[in-house]
């Protein structure tokens, strides 16, 4: 049995638990999950005993390579409403949909498409809910994005010199991380230096790197479909005290968060652990997100390492932590890694050390 | 005025039409346009007198520098229920929300938010509509993103030999673009050699390019945002009699649907001077998808450019035309570019050779 059939049997295991005779799965990641579909338009209706892909002519050829079910390629008009036509033709009298990706007006065009007798039912989260646990083929994806994530950011940083734009040092590490085996990266890389490093979510700008300066790069690749999400901080020429204690306290607060993780801990207790070292330092003001998130096929999935989550983790899980603390006008210490949650322990995929890099 | 506040004015006008008192705008590109927000979580409430840009904690200082309007800043919860709030306080009545982007979940989140009285109307395509037409600085932001395109395919291309793998010429496009100015890639390059050319979406593998194969490259660049899109063969060694045949064929395709393109023209009949051409030379039936689409913000926007399509061309619209011809178990061919519609002609802004490349 392929990866993707034993996916799918889990799958359907859960329809009758939902009170839906089958699912129409539209959200590519899920898609990806459930059939081995890599393109960009394709989905899939599955009931327990049967599953069929859709997508239109572009996709004849890769579609007949990868996907390992029916396949039905839809020569005119939107796939939904050829999947509602077979939904009819197999006479589901309750439909399932991913309502947490499937739009509004979708939404009524699927409608409309059914006959009348037919009940759609919000059923979100059913194909996220298998996707929270890897498998030992997904962790070892998450593994190898990790490990080009560690490389190329070991292949380039150690040899920033003031001088290059932020842009030039993504496009390298970007790059690097393509050498090294990825498809692309797993988001556009962050690289902010000075004062643009306190803001969380910087693009790289034309500011060339000088000396005195923070420099923040939040990096991540995508290899066979799954992803890695890694943070570190260097400072260009001698850190003065005040960037060296933000930056003790960040990791104080990281390797907190981290040493609590195993199955059964709650998603918030582990946010809880990095807040609460960071408001012992009298950061918990600075640090304006959350700790953490799962990762894989998509690079923010289930669970939300957040305050108050009540989520338990569970081993297989694959979080990142990430705890920072930002100033504004001065600048923004933040140290992630992404982590495996084991039974009794876990263990931190991101070889990167993680002390203040002095360049 | 800035050219937010322009085209916040451009809709407002158009909210009595819909016969909505607001419009709730949630899609990325939609509130970028509206607001120069490029980050990656923000929302946007407007009536005609007042607009107000809702986003999250890490977002603070970038909102501050980038946006043009009032911003609140949400500390807690969804931004959904943050406007939704607002909304009740301005006492809007009938809330418009662009039902191709928000999803059923959202839909039901944002119907709890609001007081019973108020009634939500699907209002789908309004901020689409004014995107539709680019004004000189986006044609502007356009033509850079075309030409960091356009210069990183003749650095790469012209010195490809066979060896390297399909992967590795993908990344150097990609770095290359980068280096010319773009922020990324507008989407995935697709490097596809030999048969694997018949895929029109393949994504780059491991393959190593070899003599006496085809190369098909598309590959586009985003630069300010905006985006651009290409496509073009090569073949590796001497090009046999049938791919010359194909790749006459497709380029006397192409040149035939631009040659048509002016205002009022319909986007049918752009698609029907293509396949027309392919028809007389018996590749219809390879010919799979349609000739092409608009582009901006998003490498995918509309018109479409596809059979039966009645939207009428406009001045300031921007598409790319791409017919192609696959044979399975052969290869593909695709030529496209990214052209400008003007009042009585067209520009088309790629200036990179349409001949088939010899290498």
């Amino acid at each position: 049995m392929t990866e993707s059939e034993k996916r799918r049997l889990a799958l359907n295991a859960r329809l009758s638990e939902h009170k839906i005779d089958a699912l129409l799965v539209t959200h590519g990641p899920n898609v990806r999950y459930l059939t081995g579909f890599t393109g960009s338009n394709g989905l899939l209706l599955i009931r327990p005993d049967a599953a069929v892909f859709f997508t239109d002519p572009r996709y004849t050829i890769q579609a007949s390579e990868e996907v390992d079910c029916k396949v039905e390629i839809v020569k005119k008009g939107p796939l939904v409403e050829a999947a509602a036509s077979l939904a009819k033709r197999w006479k589901i009298k309750r439909l399932g949909f991913g309502s947490g990706h499937v739009t509004v007006d979708a939404y009524e065009k699927l409608k409309s498409s059914l006959p009348l007798g037919v009940t759609l039912r919000p059923a979100s989260g059913l194909v996220e809910a298998l996707r929270l646990i890897k498998s030992n083929d997904e962790v070892d994806a998450i593994r190898r994005a990790v490990e080009a994530n560690s490389k190329a950011f070991q292949h380039t940083v150690p040899l920033i010199r003031p001088g290059p734009r932020e842009s030039d040092v993504a496009a390298e590490l970007e790059f690097q991380m393509r050498r090294n085996g990825a498809e692309k990266p797993a988001f556009e890389t962050i690289v902010a230096a000075g004062v643009r490093s306190a803001l969380p979510h910087a693009l790289p700008t034309s500011h060339r790197l000088a000396n005195n300066e923070l420099l923040l790069i939040d990096m991540g690749a995508t290899l066979d479909g799954y992803t890695s999400d890694m943070t570190r901080v260097a400072y260009l020429g001698t850190a003065p005290q005040k960037v060296k204690r933000m930056y003790r306290a960040v990791l104080e607060a990281q390797k907190a968060a981290i040493s609590i993780i195993k199955e059964g801990v709650t998603a918030g207790q582990v946010d809880k652990a990095a807040r609460d070292v960071l408001k012992k330092h009298g950061l918990d003001k600075s640090f304006v997100h959350s700790t953490g998130h799962g990762l894989g096929l998509e690079i923010h999935e289930a669970p939300r390492i957040a305050a108050g989550e009540k989520t338990k983790l569970e081993a297989g899980m694959v979080i990142t932590i990430e705890p920072g603390a930002y100033e504004e006008g001065f600048g923004g210490i933040r140290i992630e890694d992404t982590v495996l949650v084991t039974r009794y322990s876990r263990e931190v995929l991101t070889p990167t050390p993680r002390e203040l890099i002095n360049l």
